[in-house]
């Protein structure tokens, strides 16, 4: 059973300040659940699950430490989820501090420019996954990756693409890799022959880009337009791009 | 001023069942607004707006009746949206009862099967407006395009793309036209050459798609994948499969 002070400490991870003085967040969910039990158990600080669902699950949830897993009934799940409709499992985990974000050589990277929507964000992340894509750099605006509806967006990608926080203009210069960046009026990303690796820059789908990060790209390219929406969902754009990006190019991952 | 009457009429567009019997929609948001009062006027039936927008827009809402025209306060814009959070302006539309659905000859076509989350169809209303893709085919399990999520994902492109609700595997049969089944273990469609158009059939991203389905398909095509996530969002791989399907052709438009 979880004591008040525990569902006290995982409600408190709901918000942003405490995620980031606690260093821990929550993920939902059984397929979520399923993957960190498999692949970073460590990081698990408590699970907390329907009994039926522990039952179910026993093999890998041995793989916890006892005091750790917390059987608890719906009306507990539904305090402690962030979620609307809660799952049969919530997990707590501890925010990596491993390596260092460095990007390898001939590895792509995308660079997101204020995308506040952490549904976006987290749908970047699962695009990027696929595309094994393990680099993120997003400017200060962007969502913040521990919210639990950009970990639930991912579907469990969260845990294979190092998102990095930082002014783009800096780090994109220090980077010194071509940049792509999606423009409205760029070259057509269908005609472009295979290129060197590099960082495609993704802005706002409302605001694009502004003039100083436009400045420091090497290639500005376009999704052509053959009707008439006037702009697409800036998960959607990415996901074009790199499936033309790394059409012919082999990304490296971590 | 909304009388209660009218007040109760659109908010029982809220549910399907009245949309269905009443043959009308809720549209919301000021560049929603802005284009269906440029672009079909007629298919308003109630403008309510706060006076302020009314009065920054009057050339345009001067297209239509004035007794179809309501200021109103934002406490009564937020008994009659449909979203948490109201936008300034709510549209109550007419279901257009144009012309049948009739796919042009060399025209690609989207077709869904049980893509139920309104977010996901309206981005692919979306998605198909900006290839140029005016007809999109759903079986019966898909969202609802006249629910008010849908319609708010589309921006605008609910104006531009014709829905038709159908059993696919006769829908498809009738058509007559090549089928390109996205599924996990098909061609790359990065590797596929110019195509004669046809239609490009998308399912539920959990469940794939059925294999009476599949035995319908010309060609199976997939994303190829680099990374390890599952699989991509339903609305993301219709974006891709279109942008590589329509990069040598040029998709015709009603």
């Amino acid at each position: 059973m979880l004591s008040k002070a525990q569902i006290k400490y995982i409600q408190s991870l709901h918000q942003k300040k405490f995620r980031t003085r606690l260093g821990a967040f929550i993920a939902e969910g059984p397929k979520i659940a399923v993957e960190v039990l498999d692949k970073v158990p460590s990081r698990v600080q408590y699970l907390a699950a329907l009994p039926s669902w522990i039952a179910e699950n026993s093999p890998l949830v041995a793989a916890l430490p006892p005091d750790r897993v917390f059987p608890v009934e719906a009306p507990v799940l539904e305090k402690i989820s962030a979620l609307t409709t809660p799952h049969e499992v919530v997990l707590v985990l501890q925010v990596s501090d491993e390596s260092p974000w460095t990007l390898p050589p001939d590895a792509w990277c995308v660079a997101l420019d204020d995308i506040r929507d952490p549904g976006n964000l987290g749908t970047i992340i699962r695009i990027a996954d696929w595309f094994g894509v393990s680099h993120l750099l997003c400017s200060p605006e962007c969502a913040e990756v521990y919210n639990p509806k950009v970990i639930q967006a991912t579907m469990g990608s969260f845990l294979r693409v190092a998102v990095r926080y930082d002014a783009l203009a800096v780090a994109l210069a220090a980077l010194g890799r071509p940049v792509y960046a999606a423009t409205l009026d760029g070259a057509p990303v269908t005609g472009i022959a295979a290129s060197p690796p590099g960082v495609i820059l993704v802005g706002n789908e409302s605001h694009g880009l502004s003039s100083g990060l436009l400045a420091l790209a090497t290639l500005q390219v376009t999704i052509p337009r053959i009707g008439a929406a006037e702009s697409l969902n800036a998960a959607v754009a990415t996901g074009i791009l790199l499936s033309h990006f790394t059409r012919n190019g082999s990304p490296s991952r971590v």
